[in-house]
């Protein structure tokens, strides 16, 4: 069933959506009343019927997947997976080395580009016996330049950026978990748009790679579920650990169970003047619910400490976006001397245009305003157990394609403005697909202090577990 | 003139050596009695001269040489140079991207690997104006396999790894400076058998580009003098700064000036007890002369938080080397990989396998050991400006090339025992060439506090303005 050309329509709830899981198909992989090929088989039927509309995916080895999925079936059923995610189909953003499908990153500067080697979390999850499936789209560079791929949920939308294909590909239900990047906003906010549960760990839990290049750039697991996402990421890190000097993700080897928390605060940071009337009472119900439950939840007035946080949050947008092309700058300099006038889009080129006013004088003082916001956000772990907010300033905006001859359109894939305070101060993030408004999804996500991943992801398990999602 | 199969006698002495300089060449460059055409060709004299014995370079791009060194040469008739630096030769360690060369990091597996881009300080230096004439040869991916380069002032003698042919053609008067990378005592133990003037920066101080994969690795000028040293090293951070979330490298825009130290502190180390009684006597000959020179010079029986700190050094290189390989563990199995069997040297395999015996939280509780060791040095800084120490345990080692069935040499390239603390602490490193042993140089280091790459250089402008070198 092709639906290629047919509008997908508004048509999320949260009550009603049911993602595709992993952790809950493995018991009858060691009876065999199931197998990770067949598994995989029902994967590759769903992207057969979504793929045409969705395009979630620049390229998949369907062939080496299948291969590894058979190894992963005989283990089952020998009683010796190498993990519990041992089997599971994944796609990876095409940011990331893959020893099998080359490494395009959106960009005509790197056409055909196949360096033949694994990225560190790749070699890791093959480690755990992961079927590395595929290739996601991202934006070029996974910047501001989109790529082809649609909301799952309205095809006339965005599915988010920049790991556009990791989350599309988990909201129609493709695969069970892939893995995005996010230096700004581009795992939580494409999962927030698309209905994925995702974590953007601490800045630096999970090795990179060879993608060590921006101080804020981090790699992370989107997923159907909670035990997806964290059984990710944990069987990553404890085979690539972290970043190089950095002390690694902590956590338990399966996924932490649910945990109420005391006390949250709600984050406004610079998103929440943008946000439309809909969606401010959406999270609004949905923090009602929260206290109705027995939490705290405190507000900017309650508490000066949080107060004198939210306005240190105002200008990091502008200051992640500075910080981030400063640090690119070089390497965009590089692709279009050598990639031809066309091998980096006119978006990728207005960003080192603005870099190049900049000295290293201009990017101490950014480092240093950053230390401050982090100095702000470390003062707030005795007050609250996280802060709490919309994953992205309300849900997926239609496309705004480039019109010839008109200036670009700035966003393109969606406001990273609720995703930039957790990247700079690099904060842990958990979202959890929890509100909807006019049928498409708006995440929440829980932000924590550093090394705080598994904290959040009991927080969120408690959420999903016992508060009811709002439909607006 | 080839000196091809002819060997190298031990020849050298600090007092008579004159190596090439930049600096002080460029003022001829203004009225046009000299160019950095000129200049080039006598650079490529020397080359043609001397590398059939000292192998020092892997690939040279002398049409593109000559072409960036006219148009240098125009811009200084003009009077506007891009820098001073602009037409200066230089070697780069074939460990770091060039957009005309390949990268072949003297790894069978990258044999060919030509990716077309500029590591970012490769980058700034053509910024600069900088010509970048050739690869230098690197041991197997900056590691313990050697390459074919030899010491320019015995050829029976290794030049010292990894920055093998960095350090070589610096000490042959091949080129004025070159770039080298040190994790654990890549630039300054070669540094030391070569004569070579290098700075090893503060960790994170010069922008490593795309070579961020290791968190001790940095990126630093070899010269012929301090003056080149640091122009080199401030025209790279001025263009692309530091390494991304890192500071990068403070200093003035020219040669710091000489500055004579109060105290200094002799850093023993795991050194001193391997060196020679010749090497010893050298070493102490020179803290004679700085004694002499008004300068207090503390020892560890003299100040109990030195003597505290040289115990808390002790393992400190079994901990680098360890840190290291677990760090590059991962990207080797790739090599080991696509490479095939020979993809990687013996050597480079067994580096591996030793870290594959480590699990994350040993990697944790060395970072944790290190950071203890940090804290030692720390408590320093209001003590002694400057530790000083020799370079190596001694001069270049007789080469020890590997015999089929025997087992393999464990340091073919030299001992970094002199090196691994300052790599450790992340603190830059100046060293200079001031004592000869056996017609051999042995550099002398002065180790700082992490930012004071200016300060080391400034106190390493006195010593060799001041104090007369040490031949024994």
């Amino acid at each position: 069933m092709s639906m290629e050309g047919a509008r997908i329509m508004p048509n999320y709830s949260p009550k009603e959506f049911r993602a595709l899981t992993w952790h809950d198909a493995t018991p009858a992989f060691a009876t065999g009343t199931d197998s990770p090929r067949a598994y995989l088989e029902r994967c590759l039927e769903t992207i057969a019927a979504r793929e045409p509309v969705v395009q979630a995916w620049v390229v998949r080895n369907e062939a080496g997947a299948r291969e590894a999925a058979d190894a992963s079936t005989a283990r089952w059923k020998a009683g010796q997976p190498l993990s519990p995610i041992d089997g599971m189909p994944l796609g990876v953003k095409d940011l990331l080395e893959t020893r099998d499908m080359p490494t395009q990153m959106g960009c005509k500067a790197y056409e055909g580009n196949f360096p033949r080697r694994d990225n560190a979390a790749i070699w890791a999850l093959r480690g755990a016996g992961a079927v590395v499936l595929g290739k996601t789209v991202t934006t070029e560079l996974g910047g501001v330049h989109p790529g082809p791929t649609t909301n799952p949920f309205d095809s006339t939308r965005t599915p988010g950026g920049s790991s556009s294909g990791s989350a599309a590909a988990v909201g129609a239900r493709m695969v069970p978990a892939t893995i995005g990047t996010q230096v700004a906003g581009s795992i939580i906010r494409p999962a927030s748009y698309c209905g994925n549960f995702a974590l953007k760990p601490t800045q630096g839990a999970i090795n990179r790679g060879e993608r060590q290049a921006t101080s804020m750039s981090t790699h992370g697991p989107h997923a159907g579920s909670l035990e997806d996402m964290w059984q990710v990421a944990i069987e990553i890190a404890r085979r690539a650990g972290g970043d190089p000097g950095r002390l690694g993700l902590f956590g338990p080897s399966t996924t932490p169970q649910a945990r109420k928390p005391m006390t949250l605060a709600v984050m406004e940071a610079e998103g929440w003047a943008l946000m439309d009337a809909a969606s401010q009472a959406a999270f609004e119900t949905l923090i009602e619910r929260i206290r109705a439950a027995g939490v705290t939840v405190l507000r900017r007035g309650d508490h000066p400490m949080i107060e004198t946080f939210e306005r240190a949050l105002q200008g990091v947008q502008a200051l992640t976006g500075a910080i981030t092309a400063w640090e690119n700058h070089w390497a965009i300099r590089n692709l279009i001397a050598t990639g031809g006038p066309d091998g980096v889009s006119r978006r990728g080129q207005s960003v080192v245009t603005n870099a190049e006013k900049w000295t290293p004088e201009d990017y101490r003082a950014a480092l240093l305003r950053r230390e401050e916001l982090r100095a702000h956000h470390a003062a707030l772990a005795p007050v609250v157990e996280a802060l709490i907010a919309p994953a992205s300033p309300g849900v997926a905006p239609p496309w705004s394609p480039d019109v010839p001859g008109e200036p670009l359109a700035p966003r393109p894939t969606g406001d990273a403005v609720y995703n930039t305070p957790s990247s700079a101060l690099g904060a842990p993030v958990v979202t959890s697909p929890m509100t909807a408004v006019g049928g498409m999804p708006m995440g929440i996500q829980l932000v924590g202090q550093p090394h705080t991943d598994a904290a959040m992801t009991a927080i969120a398990r408690w959420m999903v577990g016992t508060i009811e999602p709002v439909i607006a």
